[in-house]
């Protein structure tokens, strides 16, 4: 993730412009479509948008998904088709967008964040979803598709998706995106709990590095994810755009999980918080430690070769009884030696008691 | 209490799937059963969900404790029995929720977190509590029971809590549960104290690490305690799911407890960053003064000893005027000790005025 | 103060129980009897709870306040007599309550906290307000009585006080409970104000440990009063409870005393934050300076100490004309000590273009 | 301006006192009055509260400023004559009240803080205004009368003035006291910008005392101007008190002018931040760079030094091939001074691929 | 961007007044006119305000802009033709404002900020914009007009700008000018990219100011576009103003967009102080790595220096058995050797446990 990640139009392009990538689309574009109702069940994949209008106006329950980076003439289309405004199309094309619940009439648009731990790091995509009568189209921008578990819910007939409306389907496409947030703060967690115990026992510049990245990313995640609340807090309210009472229940729980999500960042953005502070103060005392053996050592060992030095002076003029008389006397070395004995154990005795060593 | 202690499962998995635990149950699950008026008090221990049914409809209070972890196939059957949102169900396995209230048609849905500061460290339990009509099902995955006080009042008849109804049971059970915070704030508090004390006498290391750990425990309780207030906020406008106006003076006694605890690990929370300050700015104060004593000993010693040193150096050119001439000098030595004098007073003179020592 | 300051019953214990003080009491209890209407005065002192009996359902104002720390016994009695709720009482005995205002039916329940500087420290009392229909009853638990100017102004008939309610002294009482807030204040400007010139002029490791003791006691305060804002919130809106319309200018006013006394709490707050900051400022400053002065000197003598040293080396292989030739040139010392100057000089030029001196 | 500046009653004291100043009035009092309507204009200068009695009830507007210290007795005429309510008399006589909008029944009391920069420092006065029916009154307690502008616009018949309501007065008098903010915060942007060259540049110790003096100068206008805000909200919302719809585009514009101080002072506050943070990283890379230094003479020149000094001993037992035979080879000079410059150049590439220097 | 770049007239001038700028305008002042419908299209450039007056009640759209320092007699001859607001008017001419709309009857004002990053660093300009029936009258005071896109939309009929009312136009203007943010956000996002790659690879005094201008320029955008959240908000609802339904959907996509752009900004603020924590921490870092070298040089040589200073002395008095026997020993000076080879490795030995190398 970088920190700038939204792709825009020059300001004062039109609104609504779909303007082709610049880069190649790194994934063609692929388009699948399930048809279901409690009984009846069609999955086609890999179809052109045209193939969508026999189910334009059906009583089933239409699910298309197009995986993969959006080419602006396929988009138009399925915009003519499905009469999607243009400013949501325009959002779908320009990934990077803040998660944000807009209602149409007669339409629910939904832009969600996708997060997910690679090994190359952090990484956010975007679902976009659409909700109209009988209808979803959702759009996801990256690789590899994230809703394999839906669509085997609802072709192994798992749970009670086949017997619900549209609505239910939103809950579960948005359902999984915020859930991926789970897997990625526990991998936080995880880390979080080595470094930790690292700082501790024996922190290093890497160590710093990591915790530098982790507060990095914290950061990152948390301006994705946290309008997620206030998206399904919209949607918990959009009765009159088809959310029925009785999946309003499953959106509050989808709701919980958002804000639960919140809660893990945040406490994670103060932990690292706490563990930089740690750390700074572990250094601080650490430099502590290394100055008063460097200040010991030199304090005691500097006076002394003062007095050494002293007597290695050459004043020899044997004609003064002042030239370093000390040089000539009988006990003069051992003398020297006890002063310098006496120095030492004094000096030692000072850093002692201020409780140097 | 771990960074992330969180059970939930894979994102996509249909909702109110209830996963057996992948670890063995730490504890074998245990069924209670209390039923109850004003005059009449019936007790049963250890007994299977299917046990439960006679008492569904009748008029007595009935409550059903589950101590443990609780196993999906019993969860299941008691769902069933009690007409249970699977949701619900769901939370009760998944252990690690947001504190939250659901309101289910005609049930009341409560997680609460369970503080407890053992020896092992600061440990959360989650409690769950169901309140239906004449009926609570409480959930406790701890291995010890901690409702057994209410259980005695009832048995005993102590208070008022017999004459009530099933909101005052959720209440009392509730309001134990909250109430918990206070011995371990009161823990916290006397740990901060000791702290403060040995920061001002004398910190060392340990003390930096202690101070951590409270910093950090601080944030994780605060984390699952928070939304306690919202939880008994929720509840105290609850009025259509048989809140009577006579309990709720009791659940806003309850909120008031969850805010006060609120507010004492805030409080708790600032002064471990006050602490740190403290740390902080004595480690460095240290570090001055150690720096103090090591630059007054080299600053006067360095020059004496370069003075002693010069005249150490051999130029012995008889022939030459030149060659350390003071060396020959009748007061050459003495001379020298005045300068070495002089130059050790001139700069213990200029630290003494600098308020070095 | 102590961070803990609360007394609580054991978690799980029945509500509204007056559990006997574990500690004997500090004061006596001592009951004070004030009645009146405009006209009329009678004031009764050390009296028993069942001599308040006849003033029950008088047209008068009655006033009882109960000074020191109430037993169990004399307030169950007064909680009969005066039908209070037991969570009221559980709340007057379990001191250290977070300030509030408990709206029973007919009656108004104000816990505030009644700050004071004492010469052992900050000190915070509990100040418990029972209003009803022409009835106060007041509990203070320290050992002297704050409520005299009230009593007195009662007694000599000063101001407006004997021609209304109940709910004017309701205010008078809180009004000067709040207001003690401001003489506690007063001193803390003063300590900070003394406290920043000592920092600017002359910081020692004391003036660290009394700006760290203002830092704490702030935030103890903050914790103890912050709660008033919304005390006298709630009952500037009581109509219903017996505050006039009169009376409420009068709360409002006190309702800002309380807002302005809590901004100033925060001012102070982040001026003692600003403190710290000068105070680590000007400490790595020192550092700063005595390491350059430790510098320079090391730097500029060490080298000159390595040339005099190398001097001093006894080569004196008489045979060599390797073994140190300077030694004996004609003019070798002075060359040295020119060396020695050219050195030291540089040294000194390159220290101060540095600006190190 | 002082951490605490308010002047209070002692706690206790009967509302709406008037106790005389304790300290004698700085500037006598002095009452200017005003009448006028679109076509009639009138000016007294320097009268007694009671020469005002004409003017209660005309249809006319009346302003009545007093300049300087109120004395209590000449306020206790005014409250009469007009009928204040005591509690806004007493806030006119404890200066240094919070902001605030009072609304008494037909009246609206204002209090307003008035900064200014002078060459002591920062200084705020209290301005009192109060607006009746076709009435202003106004109390101003510094030396120096701030409207005289508006009394000029009123005497020369510039702009509208003249020809509204007393409420547009209220609103001329309240702008010209906010605006004084603006170039007050004026000169602090001033003072930020010529700190922050001169922290990048060559921070002094001066640079952080007069970034100290900026942060609590902020921290102090702050307090004082915060409410502003909620006060020109509230009469925003008054039109029950006069205040016309006419006039309110005026008030929202005068609301407009304090929010924007108020953001002005929040970026400075923050930039004060900043500018402490650029100080103290700096500081600590200076000491990196000194101690860099220092290390690198050091620790070149002490085992130079060692060298030397070892060949200084004196081991001169001419029977011991043992003692010291370095010092009598023919090349023993030559080969040391190559063992010098060796480990020199080993430690200076050493220190070199650190990149110390 | 300065630190205060508002332009105001003394406190007490007359609302509304128009003062001459003092500086003489940097850029002349141009009036262009567009006026049109779905049909028509009429362009106009450098026009009089005069010429104006023609087009004031036509049914077609008419677009005025005024490019550059507005004078104040064009502006008060524009204020009477189109009766604008004279406060509207003062706010046109003191640049600087505070963004905010303002609505006036029948006529919206709007003060947008409108950044653009240019090599001489952040550059922030006004955007005022007036909307009433069929009319928008635009105001910039830059040397460079930003609405050329918007006029090639009208004049190349793109879009559906043409076909919609005055409000869209509005929409379109303010689009343009929030939307300008999304460059500088983007220069600094890779700025801070860069910045961050710099201190984790090699940090420098040049970094440590870089970081303090993005910090800098961050809380001063954040400041300029913080209210233009508020502003798109107060649109959104202004129904009554003349904003269709049609166009309230793109109204909110505008200020979905300054809602990303504030959170951004946000991130990045925090970002800076991560970078900046992770700078402090480097360097009392590499602090902590020159004092361990210095430390363990010193610690090691200074001893030993000690020792050979030691017997560098010059006691030679040849008739006492106590003057240096050493010295005479046959193995006396390989014994000093070992006994420093000891030392050294002893220390070194010392070191390597304390992980000091």
């Amino acid at each position: 993730m970088g920190y700038f990640d939204k792709r825009y139009h020059p300001p004062g392009t039109s609104p609504g412009t779909l303007a082709p990538s610049v880069r190649p689309p790194a994934t063609p574009l692929r388009i699948r479509l399930i048809d279901y109702t409690d009984r009846e069940f069609l999955e086609r994949d890999d179809i052109s948008p045209d193939s969508c209008v026999p189910f334009l106006d059906s009583e089933t329950v239409t699910w298309i998904h197009l995986q993969g980076e959006a080419q602006p003439d396929v988009l138009r289309r399925m915009g003519e088709i499905f009469r999607i405004h243009p400013l949501a199309l325009e959002d779908v094309i320009n990934s990077g967008q803040r998660p944000k619940a807009d209602l149409y009439p007669g339409q629910v648009f939904v832009v969600l964040s996708h997060p997910s731990q690679t090994e190359a790091g952090l990484r956010m995509e975007q679902v976009s979803l659409l909700c109209g009568r009988n209808l979803v189209i959702s759009f996801h921008n990256g690789p590899s598709d994230p809703f394999e578990p839906v669509r085997k819910r609802l072709r192994e007939h798992i749970g009670r998706i086949r017997g619900r409306g549209a609505d239910y389907l939103l809950y579960a496409l948005m359902d999984i995106t915020v859930d991926h947030g789970f897997p990625v703060l526990e991998w936080f967690g995880t880390q979080l709990e080595s470094l930790e115990e690292e700082l501790i026992e024996n922190p290093t510049q890497a160590s710093l590095r990591r915790l530098h990245e982790l507060r990095r990313d914290t950061l990152l995640l948390r301006r994705s994810l946290w309008p997620h609340r206030e998206v399904l807090g919209t949607l918990m309210r959009a009765e009159d755009w088809g959310i029925t009472e009785d999946s309003q229940v499953y959106f509050r729980d989808c709701h919980d999980h958002a804000v639960q999500i919140l809660e893990l960042l945040e406490t994670y953005r103060d932990m690292t918080t706490v563990m930089l502070d740690l750390y700074l103060s572990s250094t601080s005392n650490r430099l502590n430690e290394i100055m008063r053996v460097l200040t010991v050592f030199a304090s005691i060992f500097i006076p002394l070769t003062f007095i050494t030095s002293l007597y290695g002076m050459n004043f020899q003029n044997p004609g003064s009884p002042w030239a370093m008389p000390e040089l000539h006397w009988y006990y003069g070395y051992p003398m020297i030696l006890g002063v310098i004995v006496a120095v030492a154990g004094g000096l030692l005795f000072y850093f002692r008691r201020k409780g140097w060593f």
